[in-house]
């Protein structure tokens, strides 16, 4: 009986699917693609290609995930993965770009006061002139320095920026990229010096509420917080009363509950811009064909027996 | 009787005043600050500083007026500046920064849907991901290669564009920042390879309905165009058809008639994105600082008898 690779991605092209067939059959492996329906997840893939936990939870035979996604905190707890049954791999590298585009979209429209001008025009209002502010001689402070971060970093630079600071744990400076860059226990020292907050981290047990009421404190007067992380990583009951009273922005694209639910005080909140969790989803082809593109890499990598590229630590959460 | 400076630029900050102040004593100047209000208008200025072309209909004494807008069409047509008895200078070079911030924005929210999230939002709905395009692997052409264009075109290079086209009317190529150089004679050669056209000419004759029905047929299916420059530019008559049946995407801030009117049918057009001519205004402060810069410069170039650095030729339109 042959192995088997299920697959259970969204929105893949013919192409995608004969590349996959022929990287397949060049290994001994059957493909079988399945749409995520969780009653009818197959549960005898010994590889499975997918951002869903759910073919993990009953699946003896697994002993490879890739996840389409980037953050892999819904894996967390799974006992094939915690006990070393299966490996688990990400598709972090594939979303630097859109998420880059997405994040310097979000702090422009907030700094140019789209919002505002978008519902005057909904209104067909010729709206007058706003005070804006601008990227050029902000200071910029990236939380997460790795692909997202990075790309962003290197668009926001073009920018002009007063000056560029990156927060990662290991307090590393890609491509000295970065004026100066902090470890995450010294984010306390660069939060007052931050005009724009760009939060790319991880979502970890080390990054839950790393924006708490006591440092958002820190930011000053009319600073712009950017968020593509996890919806976690900001205590949203200390961030709101901040957006209120007009002492901070933001521009979130996770929530602490997503779908955020309708009776959520953050939809009526002002100086908030709110994406349903879109910066980094699979829908431009760019994505889509560079996390194809990175599994089958790492699919030759596991027939072969070498080390998969992107491998998660569970435990450290990326 | 003293030599008299008249100023009638709105939001002037207490410093900008010193420092014109301390100019025109420097030059044995007086100033009068005014407000832009018809009826009032000071006629006995020798140097007026306003983007209004009202001071010069009326003003026997006017020798040079400095407009704080770079477009400089609004004074067309005024004698004193067509029979040479006034100069006119503009402020180009002001708004490069403000305007790419503006441009680049409007380029990604058309990209990103925006305008749908946007709207989804506004109704509390957590919208499902829609299909986006990316500044990445785009052909992006420059219609006007000038500040504004090549402020724009730096960012977008970091974007890491397919291609970066220019088109102005001497095919010059800005510190070769640009793949290759059309001029304005040959439009129709870079239209049809054109992903994203952005558009920042001055508006003169030359440039009106610059993009007639047959150049708009000229782009490729889902091509998106922005436009800064003057809204004549595009024949917005030819232009809602195509953004009605989706094959053209557009994100306005200029318009042939402006304040755009009530019952103007692009309010209801589909895949249009309006702003109300705010991408160059001066509510940046680094614009305003550069403004008032740029006209102290001149102030004492006019006074010691040097030419102007920013003269405008009316002739020419810019």
């Amino acid at each position: 009986m042959s192995r088997k690779l299920v697959v259970g991605v969204p929105d893949l092209t013919e192409g995608d699917k004969k590349q996959i067939i022929e990287a397949a059959d060049r290994n001994g492996f059957e493909v079988e693609f399945c749409t995520m329906q969780e009653e009818a997840l197959p549960a005898d893939g010994e590889i499975v290609f997918s951002g869903s936990p759910d073919f993990a939870k009953n699946a003896e035979k697994l002993r490879w995930q890739c996840s389409v996604s980037a953050g892999v905190n819904q894996f967390k707890g799974l006992p094939v993965f915690e006990n070393g049954t299966a490996l688990l791999s990400n598709s972090s590298g594939a979303y630097g770009v859109t998420i880059a585009e997405h994040l310097v979209m979000m702090t422009l429209e907030m700094l140019r006061r789209q919002v505002e001008f978008a519902a005057a025009a909904a209104r067909k209002e010729w709206h007058k002139p706003l005070p804006v502010k601008s990227v050029y001689g902000s200071r910029v402070t990236f939380a997460g320095t790795g692909d997202i971060g990075f790309e962003t970093a290197k668009r926001i630079r073009a920018f002009e920026p007063a000056a560029l600071y990156g927060v990662n744990r290991k307090g590393r400076n890609p491509e000295n990229l970065f004026d100066r860059i902090y470890t995450q226990e010294q984010i306390e020292e660069v939060l007052p010096q931050t005009d724009i907050l760009i939060i790319s981290m991880p979502g970890t047990e080390e990054t839950f509420h790393m924006l708490d009421e006591k440092r958002l404190a820190l930011l000053p007067d009319g600073a712009l917080i950017v968020n593509v992380g996890r919806g976690f990583i900001i205590d949203e009951a200390a961030l709101l009363p901040e957006l209120t009273a007009g002492r901070l922005a933001a521009a979130l694209d996770v929530f602490e509950t997503e779908p955020l639910p309708a009776d959520n005080p953050l939809w009526d909140c002002p100086n908030l811009l709110i994406l349903p969790h879109v910066a980094g989803n699979m829908t431009l082809p760019h994505t889509r064909e560079k996390i194809v593109a990175q599994f089958l890499e790492d699919f030759d990598n596991y027939c072969a027996g070498r080390p998969l590229l992107r491998q998660v630590d569970l435990k450290a959460g990326y």
